[in-house]
């Protein structure tokens, strides 16, 4: 009487994992910033498995994965028996915390919040750059060598710039071309064409299961936060015509009201029942 | 019973015309800006030539400077009889209109105003360093090479900057040093000493004629013309510490007020008087 709910989550799957190239410890990061981000959230290397798998990633794979992201100091792992217990460190905790306000924001930011914009003395272009690599790490705008647009108040370190406070009243098309490339512009349309074709078969699924939500919301987010952050939070006048990344995210927001988060003990529960 | 007048009007011409190197077009450029503003006033030869005398231009030299002005569009001149008389035409008028505020007024502008920075798209070295000499004789902070500062709302011909609206909210050590050269600042500290010196004897003139009044402001007017239209119109905090500028504005004001503009027509009067 019930359809086949492999059927919708297997071609659903398929769609959104159309980038192959996706390094394991990157979505390691995505699906703890996902499932288990306050402190004390647990995840069994079973669980990690049983989401990870459907994906095509191989254990070897997985246990060298993990194996980096603990060196890294961002997972810590404990051992209960047979299993292995992983959480987010507190600096894996801090850094999640950081960008997922970002993710799954509903909105862009608005053009008229504050700003700031730095100057740095002109200086010869080796030195520049390694300071240029510094200031966009940090979520600025290079809008030139030393030039650096921000949001919000200016920081206190800021002694050799000239600060200029205010709000950007233009952004010329050579300002948007550079922060919106052609890889970021194909890697919104990418995950915009797959969503157009995965959506329906998730809003027609007459039950989704806690660890087959778990995963299709692991691949949604994980593209999204690729593409995300791979530039700074910028509102619609800082990118080029016809740039996609916006209705990208009222997408991956309907498809995550569509999968809703399960708890970690209901995916867990659901990973032993196998 | 009264004391001589010529003994501090010369001590104090000697003091004021302490630079030297002083093109004539200019000086006549100061002359002019200063008592012949109003459309429609003019200044006959034999005038020019009873102010200019004594601060040591020769005849010929004044003859060459009124003629390069003539050709340069700045002033006009009118054969009556034997006389010459000359004024400044629409151009000239419309210049010294533009600066005069600046030259004439009691206080350097507050920080609190309304700024905006542009900044141009990343261009080969010989491109930026035209656009840059561009917008500096328009009055602007090149900060950098393509990144120009000034005060006011933007431009309406923006379109291929970054326009950032707002205010300056810190100069940076190195901008001051780069706005505020040690050229400029001797410049500054060698009229302030002049007026130091120069100022009692004025105070304690008995009496001041109006041939001398318009040759003592003429000097003084020229040197901080010259001074203060080197540089861009920017508050204290764009300037070096122990920058005597201001502290100069606050003296060229006192002299100025100590030696009343005189009447053209009395200037001429006591021309012909001789």
């Amino acid at each position: 009487m019930r359809d086949n709910p492999q059927t919708w989550f297997d071609e659903s799957l398929e769609i959104l994992t159309y980038n192959r190239n996706q390094r394991v410890w990157s979505i390691l990061v995505t699906i703890f910033g996902d499932l288990a981000r306050r402190p004390g959230d647990q995840i069994s290397g079973a669980l990690l498995s049983r989401l990870t798998d459907p994906m095509g990633i191989k254990p070897e794979a997985m246990r060298v994965a993990l194996h980096r992201l603990r060196n890294d100091g961002w997972l810590h792992s404990q051992r209960q028996g047979r299993t292995s217990r992983y959480s987010l460190t507190p600096h894996g905790l801090t850094e999640s915390d950081a960008v997922s306000p970002r993710i799954y924001a509903d909105s862009a930011p608005n053009i008229d919040t504050s700003w700031h914009l730095l100057l740095a003395e002109p200086a010869p272009a080796a030195q520049r750059s390694e300071m240029d690599k510094i200031w966009r790490a940090k979520g600025y705008v290079v809008a030139a060598p030393g030039t650096y647009l921000g949001r919000g108040a200016a920081p206190k370190d800021h002694a050799p710039f000239l600060v200029m406070s205010g709000t950007p009243a233009h952004v010329p098309a050579w300002l948007c071309a550079k922060i919106g490339t052609p890889d970021l512009d194909a890697a919104y349309k990418a995950l915009e064409a797959a969503l157009d074709h995965a959506l329906p078969k998730i809003h027609a699924a007459a039950h989704i299961s806690a660890l087959e939500a778990a995963i299709l919301r692991a691949v949604i987010v994980h593209n999204w936060r690729r593409a995300l952050l791979a530039h700074p939070d910028l509102p619609r006048s800082f990118f080029p015509g016809g740039w996609r990344g916006f209705a990208c995210r009222d997408k991956v927001i309907a498809a995550l009201d569509a999968l809703p988060r399960p708890s970690i003990t209901d995916l867990e529960d659901a990973a032993r029942a196998r």
